[in-house]
């Protein structure tokens, strides 16, 4: 235990708690008052510490996952769909008008697209409280390309399904999705603003 | 101002503030203590209270956008490109060898696009803050594909500017930029889940 603190840099008392609530499993016992843990057990301390970090999840959401990691039964894609879920937060929209305007601007969208919409994904949530939001701001020119947002977010989904296909293994499949999934997202944003300075600039000096 | 106060649901002490603070110009005087607010009143404070809870921004970067709003030597893009700034907040890299690794990638990137690395955009260091911590979590695979994440943020990018190039004139340009931007943020991280979902779906049952 003594050398896993060392190893990770967490205090055993740290580790302690992730046992007790089942986000490590048990070292080999090997003493009365000492047990032995492997590579297997830093890598999962790790992915723990960065779910906690990177990933913004709680502690019940990562025993959920790391749960559904260790069953055989849920297969790699499986996987990454329950791990982008734990991270994705849903924003529900205020009742109103506005509300079920954006319900039937996303709907049309998604029925163009070919894209299930399943209530269990909280980013559909999330789309209609922004277009609701834009709705009632008055913003109808940008409710109005949500379509072609859309076109380019397919862009996104596929480079990000291209990395997740390079893991090696489950448990790097779940890091990559827990921890790609806010990064990407501040990636993906930073390079829109990078992109839109360079075309301003290009149409200010053609 | 009583009848301001009516019109925007705004407190008279808030109008009063932001007349202060410079974010109003004043109404015309029509006495000893009254003053004639016009139509351009009413869209000036619905525009800094968007600001405010939309764009998240603090009253000195309002003033200063309304400063080069009001400066008809700022052109349309160029206000557009002011607007964007003032709501992308920026997050440095912790120094490091991680940091520089960083640097040379996102720098790499940039060249290939053709995109100028400007000091002035804190989206190109939120970039190397990002990729810094992918280095040193060794998520690799992620930083491997920053150049295809470019080029779908390209395409967002361009819709952007379309939707900008519609504005009727510099006050909702800025709106659309300002409040655009980060509802924009919103719209395409949750696409990209909800492509991330059909993807991979399809990617379990061809």
């Amino acid at each position: 235990m003594a050398e896993l603190s060392a190893t990770t840099g967490l205090a055993v008392a740290t580790i302690k708690y992730y046992l007790r609530e089942g986000l490590l499993s048990p070292g080999r016992p090997i003493g009365r008052n000492q047990a032995e843990y492997g590579p297997e057990h830093v890598r999962r301390l790790r992915l723990v510490r960065a779910l906690i970090d990177y990933g913004g999840l709680g502690i019940a959401d990562i025993r959920d996952l790391i749960a559904r990691l260790d069953d055989p039964g849920v297969g790699l894609y499986g996987l990454a769909g329950l791990a982008q879920k734990s991270v994705t937060e849903r924003e529900e929209a205020r009742p109103g008008p506005h509300r079920e305007r954006a319900r039937r601007i996303v709907a049309e969208v998604m029925e163009r697209k070919g894209w299930q919409d399943s209530a269990a994904n909280p980013a559909v949530g999330t789309l209609v409280g922004v277009v609701a939001v834009l709705e009632e701001l008055g913003l109808r020119e940008i409710s109005a390309v949500l379509g072609d947002y859309a076109d380019a977010a397919e862009g996104i989904a596929r480079v990000d399904l291209g990395v997740v296909g390079t893991a090696g293994d489950r448990e790097r499949a779940v890091e990559i999705v827990a921890l790609g999934t806010r990064l990407g997202d501040a990636i993906v944003v930073s390079w829109r603003r990078v992109a839109q300075e360079h075309l301003t600039t290009r149409t200010l000096n053609p």
